[in-house]
């Protein structure tokens, strides 16, 4: 659960380890779980914005739901590595968010996504993202802020 | 998802193919996965005895919950095997059920469940069997009808 | 595992059920996990086509790794859901095939995806498909045979 | 990846958060997800103790295999939860070690392990733990250590 906001290219990371539920008979991460390590990374983003997806979802009815998603499997990832996954927020519409994550071990490229969100309610219908929750997404939006920004906690 | 009510023994069989999905990089089905061929059992056993989960969950708020779980590792499963989860209701009390469930591959034992579940309301609190469902699931109790009945095929 | 070989239009069929280990707390399938359903469908017809997995990977050191994968989510699939995934071959090249997969819930679209795979040695480098295993895949290219041929049961 | 070791009492600990991938329609995480996190525990209590897994599988062709494991579900967590494992080497024998796990949300026991594992070759048969390996493990066995030693970092 290692993170760090690197506010100069505003993006997320987190770290994330392989363990033997991730890999398959092939030896090597099987090719659904990176999904699950980049909604981690997306949860983990959503949660250091200061939003709470349980009480978004209890309160107000509204959830985050991926429309499409593009994966490219550039090298894979095995037991015990351990891997950064890397978030921007490219796109923010009325009730839409495109996020890019790259997944890495040290410097080498595992995974690249690209993600399209959409804000939904319960009936999973397209409603617009609240003002507050817009902004604080906003703030991870690549070249939305000045490369001097000192770099966050 | 070939099943049989083999009469005789009041035992119900589900089979489960091994995929990349359920295997780790030991080459072997990861031991959380044989949890996952064991509740689809569970769920197509009531499903066959009438019962429609969703819809318990939907109007009436009753799920079953695991409350303890004995597993032992026999012998491992692999790749593309056929496995057959073979499932039989051990006891049922007021809203309490226990399980026995067997996975075999062809003969040989792989792993083998005692499952104790209870029926929950939406707050996860105990309530008792409805006694329709109490009297479905009955009949896939042991020794709950004779031994003279003819195998299914 | 119910499936059949639509011979008109070349596509293969798996049939899935949602079980509870494939939803998640929004009461919806897990979008990583229409790539497990993707998988099994894959997995099936290559059995079917004659190829043997398992083998491929222990004798010849072969298996088929996904290079690049879109997955465009249409509508969600819930809890006993039954689901059909139909896969076609799309493209086949020297190491390479593309297969397109839809989900379907009745005549409902769920998810559509188009996969790009790779045949591989154990070293996960490129190796040119065998000829039996390219002849055999050729048999599920959409268009490769005439349409007037009676489709299969 | 928080982690400590709490010398006093010998016991491994280890945050996890709870992601959507690991909860169900019921809204409560999956049942057989908590082995995940149990597994997870275990690896990092074996890498803390300088012991590396892939190294151990790759090179000696040595893995430890789970033979029995009895689970206690006490209370249901839920989305967004931060978990705690509290893992112990209850026994260790020749080949064989039981490690006590205990699963908590604060001070709210989740869920109840007692995992018997034994060390395996690549045929997966039994063989004796390597003494520097069995040394290692015998740190986190309760009662083992000194209560006034000073606590690790």
């Amino acid at each position: 659960m290692a993170e760090a906001r690197a506010s100069a290219d505003a993006a997320h990371r987190l770290m994330v380890r392989v363990y033997w539920e991730d890999t398959d008979a092939g030896g090597i991460v099987y090719y659904a779980n990176y999904l699950r390590f980049a909604e981690r990374a997306r949860s983990e983003l959503v949660r250091l914005a200061g939003l709470d997806q349980a009480a978004l979802l209890c309160d107000h009815g509204i959830a985050f739901a991926v429309r499409r998603c593009e994966i490219d499997y550039r090298a894979p990832a095995r037991l015990d590595d351990l891997l950064c996954v890397v978030t921007r927020v490219e796109r923010l519409g009325g009730a839409s968010i495109a996020m890019r994550q790259e997944i890495f071990r040290d410097e080498t490229p595992i995974v690249g996504l690209l993600v399209d969100l959409v804000s939904v309610n319960r009936d999973l219908q397209p409603v617009r993202l609240p003002p507050e929750v817009r902004a604080t997404l906003a703030q991870w939006q690549a070249g939305d802020r000045p490369a001097a920004t000192a770099p966050a906690a």
